[in-house]
């Protein structure tokens, strides 16, 4: 299966759903080559894992497992949502390529600065992944704000 | 146990320590609250766990575990080398307040990004966490640029 932008944000959904399921926060992320084919895929496992560094971003690199540092460099990263100021520091360092995200009406994560790094960002806009997470945050409200490490 | 910047590089040199003798990437990490409490510590596991994310300050925030957000705000945190642009993000998401480094003779990360989203960052210049580095990038140099995503 080859994964274009908008199958890339289909499957970062299905992962988001998958968090939701689990009782974890909504979000998931893939990382492609560039020739299309899924490295690694995952979701936010904050809750499922009690874990401080899981966001989706990161599961999906993790999950990916140990790599040469030129696999990444033709890579795009799909995430549900725009990535927080954790996981585009991730994206950077490894010198991903793209990072296409489902939306960024709940978070405006860190664009500004993959474009300043030279990350090509691409915003789906996608009506699916705004509703799941508008969905988490006004039932867990509490959650959501400790996993992006806010005080509220 | 009162932690000050000088015990602060100490004890991230020792946990560099532990990491290399388990054959791992000699980078020790500290987060500490603002009244000199250790919350986590932990060194780079890249080795060790075949991890992709788990960085030497990744894995101090890994164990430190889930904390509300402003748990942070006070917060201090000890890396025996200046942290890369995955570790900078995580820093700067969960709002950490300093970042005080062993040394940026072997890498120059995210410092002036710190800066520049307002965390205070203080280089110790520790002859100890510039010797464990060359060292391990002498006898493994291959693995230290997996580590930080270079195709080298």
């Amino acid at each position: 299966m080859i994964i274009d932008d908008k199958k890339g944000i289909e499957l970062a959904l299905e992962e988001a759903k998958k968090g939701y399921a689990e009782g974890g926060v909504p979000i998931g992320a893939l990382l492609v080559s560039g020739d299309g084919q899924i490295l690694g895929r995952g979701h936010n496992m904050r809750f499922q894992k009690n874990s401080a560094i899981l966001h989706a971003e990161m599961s999906a690199l993790e999950n990916a497992g140990r790599m040469k540092g030129n696999v990444y460099k033709d890579c795009t990263m799909y995430t549900s949502l725009s990535p927080c100021d954790m996981c585009t520091g991730a994206c950077i360092m490894y010198g991903i390529k793209r990072v296409v995200l489902g939306e960024n009406t709940t978070l405006v994560g860190g664009e500004g600065y993959l474009k300043s790094r030279g990350v090509e960002v691409v915003n789906m806009d996608n009506q699916d992944c705004k509703d799941i997470m508008a969905k988490f945050i006004k039932e867990r409200p509490d959650d959501w704000y400790e996993d992006i490490g806010q005080e509220k």
